[in-house]
């Protein structure tokens, strides 16, 4: 087994031979337009637009196309040049962030964006890897059928990024994440070969499911640079409500009738909290708390189906009626327009929004199973209070898949480097508690370079070493995408043992 | 990197040194109620119940939970004695049979079959990997929830065997195949480490999705101990219909318009054409043709929701009338009771037993996209018919799938052995047909025995060595289920150049 670090960026460090070497080769292949090594230009794609993750590297390659992105990517192998694959650049872990240190080249899949083909009785739509997610959603409209995967960013991530981190969104619930809606991938593997697993089939058997190595790998195995993707029948009619109950308990003890009562038509089931209102409409003056009085929970619903509106309603209604009989729920409303269901979206999706102008958070990603939600946010919030008193702490999320954003946020005033100092220690007893109640440290954005270290202080020992297996099974120079996910001192250490 | 055959099986060769170094430990471990070793107690463990493999092992080993079963694969690393893992050993390609030559050992997971926990909140039940699918369902119907994966085996078929192959069965085409069922693993690695990955969770971007590895590997880079499931709604009413249709194309073409209109509630939609029928009837007195007149093919179609029978039949008979308008069905009739629906869906059982009783067939196990169905089944025909003039064949299965059984079969009087030299050409013919299509040569039964050196045929280089790397990556010496999936060669060629 090669020694997963040797040489790895060795030319990178010498201008001279690194222009012969890679980049002209690379320029070569992609053309003009296919290369930006003015660091001006290429800024925009060092930054991460949250977290303020800085990267600087000296040449930024965007192919047009698979083959061409695999040329890049032998010249890279070849001579040991370590890469960051980037897609949308929306991510939320600087995963996509290259290093400060001009250690690394990116490449993009900015061009590579063709919607290849589109089988309606097969309902798969195949796509390259740099589409932009809404784009993909659109084709299945204007199709007549549903690409289910919806999140913030929909509007510039890109399907590669989404497929790489295993993308979530507000329709898991239903649809599942990212990775139950790929029937098929073409991967452009760290030594330039391109593996053609572009099949639009439901069930195939045949083999190891290569295609699930690469999904949620965080471009640490190889680039994504196509994909076959399923569609689903596009929902008639929705019914949106916004509801409020006491608790997370009371929540989850609701929910649970409605899955029995509704089945698949629960489309999306977030919850927040009273705070996340008040911030979400302390920050937007066009967001009105739909009910005349405060509650301490929310959960918003959104139900679709086949049919009319009126049939999804007169079905969620005796629910809803039962929920505030058994004290589940406290109050609520159902949209009565499409303009009052996008006012209830307005809410949940101002709560993140109102937190970043509010001051500088803390966020954490996790999932937790369902029945132990109220327990996570109980816990946690007691233990931060106990160490900080006065911490305010904000918690939303999808309740129907377990995935809590519960973020602490700096109290007014407070000065950012003493608030900046309290991470690793916030962090700890948050996780601590996740990891006692069975649950992961990040349900829905992945480890990038955020998590790196929290990822190896929970994970077992034995988990770390096939994570590293596979890893060096994969891409045995480390050269895709190093330090994201995986810390490179464990390859070394296991590769001086394999 | 091991030799991935090197001393493999050793011990298995020399009696005496067997008995010491692996059968007595294994007994100290697991008592006697765990070994068995006399040939006849054994036997019918050794024998596929359809397709004849015969094993012969000097040991099978029913280790009672995952700590006894990890100290045994620990004894057969150290020893190099290679392991068949089996389950209930109703697969349908060999993979849970050992070869005739004892060169392996059996580990049975039959006594580990306990429910281990049952989170109804969240909606996920925690199970031995010995426990019986039947039992899994009826626990979850108990607690009124669906485990939805259902096949012919149920009743004896264990959820571990049916996780190693990613078993399909009749509700795919909503629920997804045993992957998609599964929020947690338990595994015994091959050097008999215990990995937890027991979590309950929808939603876990931690590093890679490790769990993905074994589902479906057949048991060839460890042997799955338990899993934690994911339960669904249990839907409240069903509707079951049988309808008559010109082609599968035309089959298709009605799918569509049923997927528009009915969505998700599309729990069954399985293809058959007339000879499946009538074979069915002629080896059970008691199935009934439904309709008054005999049509080329038929779907048999079940829907399953929430709410009353009454609503769900309501929706299906605007889109079955308007499939009659359209020239898409011919004819149909909706089940008007239980009773019905269940004779409808012996006649859709009895297609392979009758099958079964024909004669001998060649099974081909296949999947296209949707779209390429019609195309598939006609072009195998006639290229079969060019070749072999009066051949018979049965085409049905899971058309929302694009899996079809297509199944030759011996002539009447045709000498058995003049049929089966015939195998490797039907096969040949077939499966050039379904690559060509962009298809899989199995769909749902896996490679095991049966198809490994179709496999290597299809397969692309470059895919294969991606399978071999992982296998060496977990099972470096090859002691896993050897020869199934994979065969040993292509690992010992790899394991040269690494």
């Amino acid at each position: 087994m090669a020694d997963s670090s040797s040489d790895a960026g060795g030319l990178l460090r010498d201008p001279a031979r690194f222009a012969r070497e890679v980049l002209e080769p690379i320029r070569a292949i992609v053309g003009e337009r296919g290369v930006i090594t003015d660091r001006d230009q290429m800024q925009p794609l060092m930054v991460a637009w949250r977290d303020g993750w800085k990267g600087r590297v000296p040449l930024v390659v965007q192919p047009a196309n698979t083959a061409e992105l695999a040329a890049v990517v032998a010249i890279c192998h070849r001579t040991r040049t370590p890469i960051v694959p980037q897609g949308g650049n929306t991510g939320l872990t600087g995963a996509s962030q290259p290093h400060g240190d001009d250690s690394e080249i990116v490449i993009s899949t900015t061009r590579m964006n063709r919607i290849r083909a589109l089988d309606l009785d097969n309902d798969t739509i195949t796509v390259d890897a740099g589409c932009v997610l809404a784009s993909i959603q659109d084709a299945a409209r204007e199709a007549g059928r549903l690409f289910p995967l919806s999140l913030g960013a929909e509007g510039s991530c890109q399907i590669g990024g989404n497929l790489s981190t295993n993308a979530g969104g507000v329709q898991a619930v239903r649809y599942g994440t990212a990775r139950n809606l790929v029937a098929g991938l073409e991967v452009v593997l760290p030594d330039g070969r391109v593996w053609d697993g572009l099949r639009g089939l439901r069930k195939d058997n045949a083999g190891y499911d290569l295609k699930q190595i690469f999904i949620g790998a965080e471009g640490t195995l190889g680039i994504i640079t196509g994909a076959t993707l399923k569609l689903l029948p596009l929902p008639e009619a929705t019914a949106t409500a916004f509801l409020a109950t006491g608790s997370p308990a009371q929540a989850v003890a609701w929910l649970r009738r409605a899955k029995a009562a509704l089945g698949e038509t629960i489309t999306s089931c977030e919850l927040m909290e009273r705070a996340c209102v008040e911030i979400a409409r302390k920050h937007n003056s066009q967001i009105q708390d739909p009910l005349e009085q405060a509650y301490p929970w929310y959960l918003l619903l959104e139900l679709a189906g086949q049919g009319a509106a009126e049939a999804l309603e007169a079905r969620l209604l005796p629910v809803f009626e039962a929920g505030l009989e058994a004290e589940e729920l406290l109050d609520g409303v159902i949209a009565s327009s499409a303009a009052q269901a996008a006012a209830l979206w307005r809410i949940r999706e101002g709560a993140p929004e109102g937190q970043r102008l509010e001051g500088s958070s803390f966020k954490h990603d996790v999932s937790v199973p369902i029945s132990q939600v109220d327990r996570f946010i109980a816990e946690a919030n007691t233990a931060l209070s106990q160490r900080f008193p006065g911490i305010r702490s904000f918690a939303f999320g999808h309740l129907g898949d377990g995935n809590i954003h519960f973020n602490p946020i700096q109290a007014e005033g407070e000065p950012a480097d003493l608030w900046q100092a309290r991470l690793p220690e916030v962090n700890r007893i948050v996780h601590d508690i996740v990891s006692q109640l069975g649950g992961s440290i990040t349900a829905e954005h992945g480890v990038g370079r955020l998590r790196i270290t929290e990822l190896q202080h929970y994970k077992s020992p034995i988990e770390l070493e096939m994570m590293a297996r596979l890893k060096l099974c994969f891409d045995p120079l480390n050269l895709m995408n190093p330090q994201k996910v995986l810390r490179s001192d464990l390859l070394d250490n296991l590769s001086e043992t394999v």
